[in-house]
């Protein structure tokens, strides 16, 4: 199987403002699929340094490049420009981005998250994508995932924003890399839990998925009136479905024994 | 001022079984003191991987290169066998290095930790350090720090696990760079809160931190009898006091307003 380079962009990452925990989401992913990651790089939001990262990646054979951050409308994201830069596809205004980023602001607009949702140079920005490359919707932001093959190489770019990134990565980019990884299935499991309150769930969950990284855990606060529950998803990719069954009971007996199951609700 | 590299070695945190927490806490110790960090580097347990991370460090023109993990016992800690290949200096048995894991080793079986304090071949090798290269005592665990200096470009070396790296770096590496870093001072408060509890106060100490990288908060529970206190001690460097000192005010309080100030105790 191909491996894999994670390359964070951003300088807030270098001066300490915000921990890079994407690396961490996809390269637990990753391995779950059977995809060696064997780099993991943070760099600065700066066109010739990101160049250089892609260029080394491709150096030392890896045959995926996963980039977060750098996708937004602002002068200083230039992820894409770096990728167009080093792989000589230059930008091009994709019709398709361009349809995905005015329904997301047409969507922001209704929910008055933005004055207006015209399509400005800096909003339209997002939509120029190196040529070949496909758009990648991101249900959650505004800036689409990008998507890139050339030859045997794979080059996907993510938002920095670990709920975008998360999204765009389950929705679209594992599935796609899944066939490819030996016929990798996806399971997912729920629990229902007493727990009612982040704070407590969140470091259970973190050790849970530290002892098994191929299990991805993510919790959602579920209101009945008054009441919240929190509900936890187990899910996992994996090329032998009933070592992916037996990780997931794993994973679901524990989070029991640790924050309790809740009674069926109405 | 130098700018710096930060390299993590350890196929655990490519396979996504550990989260480098160290890097973040190492840039944000940096950002305080004005060191610019221009990149950091998660790489494998490979001889030649670990040499190449070194040799780009250099490249690009990173005058201090701080590396974490790849330092204990076992064959695949190669951290110093990479920076000894990467800079020509040899690796040689450190005597003053060796003191330090001797004493480490007998008050590991002082507690009954160790049942043998034996300076063993495997134990020795955390004393084999690149010549011209001194070891920085370890308070926390049994490999010392490695401090190298070569023309301008200074390398230093610390374990992987993260108080024992936290330990050495505040004891011995930044009172080391902060004299080269336009003269900063080390300045420090201490609250003790009501919070009793690790898993309430993590997360609101992440938030402050997230917001002022420069000041590191560190929790620490001191037991009055059945009572549990939680003490959290702010620290920071910098090279204006007045600035540090507002630092440490602001900090402080967003403590205060979260979890409390506790009454003098006896």
């Amino acid at each position: 199987m191909r491996s894999a380079v994670i390359l964070a962009v951003g300088r807030e990452i270098l001066r300490g403002r915000i921990q890079d925990t994407n690396s961490w989401t996809i390269t637990r992913r990753l391995t779950g699929l059977g995809i060696p990651v064997v780099r993991i790089t943070s760099c600065d939001d700066d066109l010739e340094a990101v160049v250089r990262e892609f260029r080394r990646a491709t150096g030392d054979g890896a045959r995926l490049v996963i980039t977060t951050g750098g996708l937004g409308p602002t002068d200083d994201d230039l992820t894409l420009a770096a990728l167009a830069g080093a792989t000589g596809r230059p930008l091009v205004l994709d019709p398709e981005a361009r349809q995905m980023v005015a329904e997301r602001y047409a969507a922001f607009h209704r929910t008055r998250a933005v004055d207006d949702p015209a399509l400005t140079p800096a909003r339209e920005k997002m939509a120029r994508i190196p040529q070949g490359s496909r758009p990648l919707p991101n249900p959650v932001g505004a800036a689409p995932g990008v998507w890139l093959e050339i030859g045997e190489s794979m080059y996907v770019a993510l938002p920095g924003v670990p709920a975008e990134m998360a999204a765009i990565l389950e929705a679209s980019v594992l599935p796609a890399l899944a066939p490819q990884a030996g016929g990798a299935v996806y399971l997912e499991r729920r629990i229902s839990t007493r727990a009612r309150d982040e704070s407590v769930v969140a470091p259970v969950l973190r050790q849970i998925m530290r002892e098994a990284p191929e299990v991805f855990l993510k919790s959602h606060a579920t209101h009945f009136g008054a009441e919240v529950r929190m509900e936890i998803f187990a899910s996992t990719w994996t090329v032998d479905r009933s070592v992916g069954e037996a990780l997931l009971d794993r994973a679901i007996g524990r989070i029991r024994d640790q924050l309790g199951e809740a009674a069926p609700t109405r």
